[in-house]
């Protein structure tokens, strides 16, 4: 396995062995160690001294089910600290086949202007002109790079919100079915890469051309055993496969802690008609497809292409955090809505969670009635077309709270808090809070345990290692779904580790990485400036109690200050 | 003297005798105990947990020339940290004549939404409606408070910046001659005064009822003396009183740190048309006045009332500030243009430099083309009206860097950066980096100093005193026009202070003041979240050669970190 680097101002290209130092990291966690090695931690994130790193996770490369993830990172332009943001996919997966441990982009924008692809196969990586690619959409990028590079390619990509500098703008990768949508959404990376005008990469590698595997009957025997609980679990087995994570909607509504209407509340009156069952069922009477896998071996496939009234491809995928805050957080109803705006967002290659969350800021100061689709869909196309108002929902929540004068705006680290309120959810809550990533439910989203919500008590112990164990999945590659499975048999984590590397882990592993990967944020974060006084709530969750449960955030600070001591 | 206390929330009106702990303190200094005493340093800037505070300098009342400034303070929603601003007019003088040793501004906004005026006179305060000046300019709005409270008053007050929590927006205050014109005008604080739906404060009082003083014989020989330096003194003597501040710009533009077209060079090729000489010339020719006094009592009337083409008053003041960031820093050489500017943020009740600054940053993406008066002045209107762009541009440099997708954005801590380029003037890129209250020249500007400015060697060790001093001055309440005289003889400081309190204070007062104040600051900064990394001048100004001088910022951050220490 090696390290490519490319560099933009140079055009330089270099491959290398991986650094000893890099060898037991991958993913979120190699993300971490890169920023820490290479990035000052004080540079301007769209300047050219930021640095992007794709890193596959550690159990990537061998079409084992929903552990084929790719982690994509940076100094965030949201947040100014550690950003690393996964996603499905084939990204990871032809990477590791190609042999890259990861791939780091560097310098940039080339002085003459013009944006670039950088192509990568067997033989070699090199910058090509991206000329006509610019400006295009993600659906239509995709088009004109698989019918110049072939079909079987992996792409990275951005959208138009990436070329903006959008601080809401990710990185899109394709999924097995040629679809340019599954997205590296958060913190901004797609406007890295469009300040160095990278448009999209392609990863040539139709070979499935596995990484070695040291004790292949260890590893054989892991994989088994994980898939038969990841079969049998009614969650992976059942719910997920038949509503996708739009499954979320009915659950979170009934813990009162679904954003409705830029979280004035916790459960919305019309959640029944955005609820998974609802979109289930809407979807298939229209011809649309449930249970899509994103990455190739995925045998849950929580995703799915929703249809139009039209009973044509609408959007794929809509998920639960798209619909808690492009849907309830607004007072929407109509998955239809709901859909488009999706769709949009998708193709502008931008998190949906940031601008649900920044249309939620502006609805504050009349710009958007709660409830009001048709309006919504006119400020998203505001924020495609790039004018003045869609320019400021377009970078997020927080700094739309900023320019439109709104105090009432749910951010942690200026990303925007996704679809479950912390109020709510105090476990959730504290991940928010304290991971270094900001607000991020994939950090650590404890609404699964059977407690008190809303009881401050114990939610920081609830929180910790919820955290460590999603630290240690992300550096592995191993999707949510995945997490289900090797919850229930923790020795198989090590198991598959030790079999693919040769290495000797402890059943603590997992959790012994992820706290490795966190410190190493936090210490990234503490170079860039960050305090205890950024792993905070925001203050108006604090006084201003949540309906219908009345609750406010109210976890101390001394307790989230010590969560990751000892 | 006593402290008076109004809560927007409850309507409570509290006099209380000054704290023994609050004693020694005024203005900036007072500022800053005041928030380490009772604001929460992680509270948010624009919610009901912030307070604000008008603090007279320790001197003033006394009508002696160019010492009767008034601070206002509070955590700033530009820079998330501590923030004095302070001004002249008649503000701190009246409240001196009050007896009131500070103001402070608590809770609000009012529960039904409604907007209030503080009436202040010798029997007590109370608040009234506001409703019918809601949205006015500065202009009509002092009319009508004028009207209605008579015109012996003294008034603060916000314009529709600060209604709208622009991060831009001043607290104006009433100068002697009844103009609403007198701006603390940097960090937002008139967005915190009307997050608070605080539209104005009425300071009646027009007895001149100096505060008592100990040694009157004492304070009146240090006063002779020091007027007599002040007369006599080249600068406030000659210079000042004929070309105002304004005769900063051919010195700056010789020194090569004027900021030209962003901050891309620190030479304007029309800067003779923008000099004070030129302003001078065509104003006097027009009928304006040169040599206007902003505070009664006051000998140096640096100010002036500009008139336009058709003979009538245009705007007052036009200072140097205003003409570097609006003038040559957007390629603009009309100074009609930069009047009209000009008069539409005192209108606005907003900062002209931060102002300035984002339509550089906006031109960087296109939206002016450097040279383009008009095209400035239909910005203008949009900050005017509240347009999204308007938004955009009325909050300041650092957002809309943020949102326009800019990395050029030439502010520290979140504050534009003043009229001298750091990379041209290294004692004054120092100050800015290191002041506590962000970006801002009048806390240690270095230009004077007869130095090679471009050598980074002894910067540092050039900025400490002159941000002590200014700390000092600014907590008395002195103009930066009396620290000429001041300086020519340093008893002088400690004399008044004795005289006037009946203290004993060595020769070193001033700069131990300073050093008290600067060091409180950054405990509030501290506890705020603020690190060493916020002490730095923007990334791109150490990389980016400064036109013609090839000069970039390169004073070590060691360095910076320690020029507070020992």
């Amino acid at each position: 396995m090696q390290i490519l680097r490319v560099n933009l101002t140079t055009n330089a290209v270099l491959y290398k062995d991986v650094p000893e130092s890099w060898r037991a990291y991958g993913g979120r966690a190699l993300v971490a160690r890169f920023l820490l090695d290479e990035v000052p931690p004080t540079c301007e994130p769209l300047g050219p001294r930021n640095k992007l790193i794709w890193a596959p996770g550690l159990l990537v490369g061998h079409m084992l089910s929903s552990v084929d993830r790719i982690s994509v990172g940076g100094k965030s332009p949201l947040t100014g600290g550690v950003k690393e943001a996964n996603a499905g996919g084939t990204t990871g997966m032809k990477m590791a086949w190609l042999g890259l441990h990861a791939l780091i982009i560097e310098g940039g924008p080339p002085a003459d202007g013009s944006w670039k692809i950088l192509y990568i196969d067997a033989e070699g990586a090199r910058l090509e002109p991206a000329g006509d690619l610019v400006g295009l959409g993600l659906k239509e990028t995709g088009e004109r790079l698989t019918e110049r590079y072939g079909s079987k390619i992996g792409i990275s990509a951005i959208g138009p919100a990436g070329e903006r500098l959008y601080r809401s703008a990710g990185v899109t990768h394709m999924d097995a079915d040629l679809n340019l949508t599954r997205l590296s959404a958060r913190g901004g990376l797609g406007a890295v890469m469009g300040s160095k005008h990278l448009k999209a990469i392609i990863f040539d590698q139709p070979r499935a051309n596995r990484p070695p595997v040291v004790d292949e009957q260890r590893f054989k025997d892991a994989s088994r055993a994980y898939l038969k609980i990841l079969r049998e679990h009614p969650q992976t087995g059942q719910i997920y496969p038949t509503y996708g994570t739009a499954g979320m909607v009915e659950l979170c509504n009934a813990v009162g802690a679904l954003p409705t209407r830029n979280f004035s509340a916790g459960r919305f009156e019309a959640a029944d008609r955005i609820s998974g069952e609802a979109i289930h069922d809407l979807n298939l009477a229209r011809g649309g497809q449930i249970a899509h896998a994103c990455m190739p071996g995925c045998i849950i496939k929580c995703s799915n292409i929703y249809f139009g009234p039209d009973g044509k491809p609408l959007v794929t995928p809509l998920e639960y955090e798209t619909i808690g805050l492009m849907g309830s957080n607004l007072g929407i109803d109509d998955p239809d809505v709901i859909a488009r705006m999706n769709d949009i967002a998708n193709d502008m290659g931008m998190d949906t969670i940031d601008t649900g969350a920044a249309l939620g800021v502006a609805a504050e100061v009349g710009l958007l009635a709660f409830g009001d689709g048709e309006r919504a869909l006119v400020l998203m196309e505001e924020v495609k077309t790039g004018t003045p108002l869609g320019r400021i929902l377009g970078n997020g929540a927080a700094l739309a709270g900023q320019v439109l004068g709104v105090t009432r705006v749910p951010v942690v680290k200026g990303q925007a808090i996704s679809a479950y309120d912390p109020r709510g959810t105090k476990g959730t809550g504290v991940t928010y809070a304290t991971s270094p990533q900001g607000a991020d439910h994939t950090n650590g989203l404890t609404i699964r345990a059977d407690v008190d919500h809303t009881d401050p008590k114990g939610k920081v112990e609830l929180s910790r290692p919820a955290q460590l164990n999603m630290g240690g999945y992300d550096s592995l590659g191993v999707c949510l779904m995945g997490t289900f499975a090797f919850g229930v048999d923790p020795t198989l984590i090590p198991e598959l580790v030790n079999g693919r590397y040769g290495w000797d882990m402890e059943p603590d592993y997992l959790q012994q990485l992820g706290l490795e990967c966190i410190r190493m944020e936090r210490e990234f974060n503490r170079r860039a400036g960050f305090t205890a006084a950024d792993d905070r709530i925001p203050e108006w969750m604090t006084v201003e109690p949540l309906s219908p449960l009345n609750s406010v955030f109210d976890v101390p600070d001394e307790e989230l200050d010590a969560i990751f001591d000892g």
